[in-house]
């Protein structure tokens, strides 16, 4: 057993983290990389604060993902490469506010494209090789918003993360060969966006939270980075709540 | 308060049933009809058992629902006539058989479309005619299989059935104004389908069920019927498990 | 199948209601008498309002429930009469309100002993007969509360109840002999004790139900004569909500 | 940030365990103490591999908690020396094997007692002094068996320990004090108990555990400790599953 102070060993394992230019994207990035992971991470648009972090395990690739058949695409043609990854983060985030009477079929598919079919594309890559190792981990980022419905400008976005929280019966035949998946609901976190509109509307928000205040990024991370660890060896095929009490 | 006997009263609703040509669908139709309602039926391909029902409040449309982008059209063309209808029923079953390994993106959509996005799209045109009338209700056909992660073929079917367990928190504001909207996992039904393959797997299947039988396809209408009609009054916003204790 | 408008069959079944003297108790004796069955109304204090329906099929019994060793005596004493019940209901309702901190184990086992224990010693009774029989409708009420802890006040009922959406394993091997076994959550109902209190408390705790008015009894009534009617072939071993939306 | 390798700063905190001297309880135990945290461990009967943990951070008390009135004497006597601890662990696990008809009223209270009366009577008298010290951990153990209604003979135990999934709303309010409670769903676990019949019953019972494992003591202790530890910041008010994807 760990020394106590000790928890986990570095861990040197590659890391594929779609949507990694977020605020929580880029905190997660750099806590595998600070845990001498080799990290793959994916963006849609800004690299810029990905490139400031200067580290030599750190590789980025960019993709719309809403465009999912040139993704298929380019996940069939490198399939060898993906089924290479030992672990699996999905922290996309697609969202484009629309009022619920005006959202139309494209919009719902290119949130769906973004948010999900994008994760089960790379899954259906990844799992049997996973399998061989005997080693993976995959966790997909759902949010709190989808316990609730979503807002009022934010369903086309609640719909799709709510489909992170589903468990296809084929993955129970790999969580015996130490492949581990898990979904995370997570809470109002405090990223630069809410903190734009810290307005009114966001302190009677925070007022929802049990614990009475927003995620900071690295808590998130630490969280992530724990689920994906060799030190998570019996939490599978679960939707954990991390949102302080919601 | 109603006679004994007599709990339900003759509606006279306008009723329309999305995927109407399943053995559910058919059993359905008939069910409203003989309650007086006026049924707008839609079909995919096959009419010719809803043609045998000889009935003059029994209108039919046909329609491939994975293409979503005419439907749109069609819905957005005919926005009158559809937010006219008190009940609004979906009972779409799109499926295609397809190992989760070789699931494409479109594949996924292709049950997106059919068996969500569809439905969201009628939503968004009957709401607000419903509120006004003071009168609605919606009822989104799951099934159970969605509680279990679907089985090795149907994956497809089974997460986008799961999207109609989803209610965005939009329809709250309705409820008030007696406009009633649940989802429905309906369990094993003793269907034309599943009859062919009463093998060896079916029976492995129905004993898995705590009843040990299938539902029959006229106990299914009669639940849909009940959440649908004037009686249910108290239960909205709910997954109703049908499923003989699974 | 039944006719429209003939839903329910005369059942002539013999009814065991523990808890029957509350509103929603009152309402569910008058909806079973009416339907030709046999009630077995139980009470614990006042009898006043029982003795009012004046009907031959009513039997009458009194017992407090908090007193669990003398029911228990009492229900072994009388396993062959109990054994007898075709349908068992429960509405017990047994609470003391209570502060958080004050409350102490006595407190609690009055609200097990009255709200849970009482239902399983009757149940370990009628289940073995209900099975040759190849006929039992069990239904246990819970309350809305359970969903959201409870009140301040009114913590040791909520979980009292709470304890009634528990379902052994053991009772999955009665499901297939037409034993059919639920619990409801029932909402805020419109009952003497709340239209007391419909002061301004009250008046916030309705804004907070999505229908936005209490159910009345003989909603209540009506949906737990569905549950428990020949009707119901298909919802068993669930945990149903009937309180608008919450 | 915590620097990597050393998530968990060494806690010094006041922990109390009841049900310390089963085989997992002494495995926290031996996790707290080697955390330098000072450890207050209750044990019902068999104390003496606790004994052979030699450390002068440990204190040991006996208690028989189906004797809840001389518990809640106790608890009330020593309430200033209770109300001290900072984390409260509850590992209690009285179970009685009886067969679901013979369970009696007893029976039941016994379970109700050990397994969940004596906690929240604890609970009582330490939840103020967590929110004046803006420090507090509360864990209590269920099981698994409770999300499958137990077996045939843990029906009592496994009700018992149902009703520690129970989060009143009262605990909402302590939340934002930095005041943590949760329930944990404890897998079936590699304790002595287990091994003695690890015969064909357990070997069936661990392939129904998606990992196809039992889960060790010092596993169990690692989340129990996470989950207490001031690194777990954002999840409270959860169920949480370790029990390898069942």
């Amino acid at each position: 057993m760990s020394r106590p102070g000790k928890i986990f060993t570095k861990m040197s394992k590659k890391i594929l983290i779609l949507g990694a230019s977020s605020d929580i994207g880029l905190e997660t990035v750099k806590y595998f990389l600070k845990n001498n992971c080799i990290v793959t991470a994916h963006y849609s648009s800004d690299k810029k604060k990905l490139l400031k972090i200067k580290n030599k395990n750190l590789n980025l690739f960019k993709f719309n993902l809403t465009k999912i058949k040139s993704f298929e695409k380019y996940i069939n043609k490198n399939s060898s490469k993906i089924s290479n990854f030992d672990t699996f983060v999905s922290l996309t985030g697609y969202m484009k506010l629309k009022n619920f009477f005006k959202i139309s079929s494209s919009d719902l598919m290119d949130h769906f494209n973004a948010n999900y079919i994008s994760n089960l594309l790379v899954i259906q890559k990844i799992l049997n090789k996973m399998k061989k190792k005997k080693w993976g981990r995959i966790l997909l980022a759902s949010s709190i918003g989808t316990k609730f419905g979503g807002g009022s400008l934010t369903m086309s976005y609640s719909i799709s993360k709510y489909l992170n929280e589903f468990f296809p019966s084929e993955y129970k035949k790999f969580y015996k060969h130490n492949v581990i998946i898990n979904s995370l609901q997570i809470g109002v976190t405090d990223t630069k966006l809410h903190l734009k509109n810290k307005s009114k509307n966001m302190k009677k928000r925070i007022q929802l939270i049990p614990i009475n205040k927003m995620a900071s990024t690295s808590e998130v991370a630490e969280y992530i980075y724990f689920l994906c660890s060799e030190k998570n060896t019996l939490i599978t095929n679960q939707v954990i709540n991390i949102s302080g009490g919601e």
